[in-house]
């Protein structure tokens, strides 16, 4: 990646067993061990980021909530949007786009974003793949769920990873951060 | 479980993607980024258990070690072994058995055993989901290998855990004790 690459950024809750959701998408057993007393960083990941990219799963997951939970740009990667229109109540704030993640991170470039948060499993896993992953913040959820859509997938090779920081919570959440290496 | 019951113990390092060994058994990427000088607690976790239990896959790769590393009886739960002779060099220290899991517990009760080390990825996945996993102690390498054997498998249902501890180490590695609930 060339210093002024857009860089990606991973924030996100997984099982012990590495879901980040049920096959179906569900993450009440998630939201249900979410201590709203705890403060597990997620303001403080968000302040230097441009951008958000997610998937169709995670979009999809996010606009079911009342209200729509971003203050940044949001950048749905996902054939199967990509030609249809953004709801009205989210004009402005969501675009849809059939571009690669390395198509992406460049279009992002020529618009001046630096950072961006990179969300969702299947996303997450392309963009590690490609290379375009410059740190990531896990959290680890108290619970096994046996089965469900998992963070992490295939590679074309090993990835090392430092380890920059590991606290725990007294909820039992364990949250590390990671940079590639 | 009976108070005299058996309890099962897990200490067991796996990669950030969740695999304890390639897909051939293969764990040089673990003991390459094992740090001798950091003491990640085996001694510790060992000094009370009473005995280990290992599956075939576990037990075959140790034999492959040039010295035999335990000194607590091992017994091998293994179908395809049980019918065959334990090699000379371990004799007395290693049998082969076709108990299920909780048979191998009333077994292991009967002779007096009380904390018994259950290794391996198979054989754990078995433990937990016949409930005879009482804590796990996991440390985290920090590697993503994109494919393996699991840690982690199926599960009836959800199994909620408490963290009791979890730390780091210079090496990256992460290590956290869960109780199961």
């Amino acid at each position: 990646m060339g210093e002024r690459m857009v860089t990606g950024h991973v924030f996100i809750a997984v099982s012990l067993d590495g879901y980040i959701a049920r096959a179906d998408g569900d993450i009440a057993w998630l939201l249900a061990r979410d201590d709203p007393s705890e403060d597990h960083g997620y303001n403080e990941f968000i302040a230097d980021k441009d951008v958000i990219v997610m998937g169709r799963g995670s979009y999809e997951q996010v606009a079911k909530f009342e209200a729509w939970p971003y203050n940044r740009p949001v950048l749905v990667l996902s054939q199967q949007l990509a030609g249809t229109p953004v709801p009205e109540s989210l004009a402005g704030k969501v675009r849809f786009s059939a571009l690669s993640p390395v198509e992406a991170m460049k279009e992002l470039e020529r618009q001046g974003a630096r950072r961006a948060y990179i969300d969702g499993g299947q996303l997450v896993q392309s963009f590690l793949r490609e290379g375009l992953i410059a740190d990531m913040v896990i959290t680890t959820v108290p619970v096994l769920i046996g089965a469900g859509r998992p963070l992490f997938g295939a590679l074309p090779e090993d990835r090392d990873l430092t380890l920059l920081s590991s606290r725990s919570f007294p909820s039992g959440l364990v949250q590390s951060s990671y940079r590639l290496q």
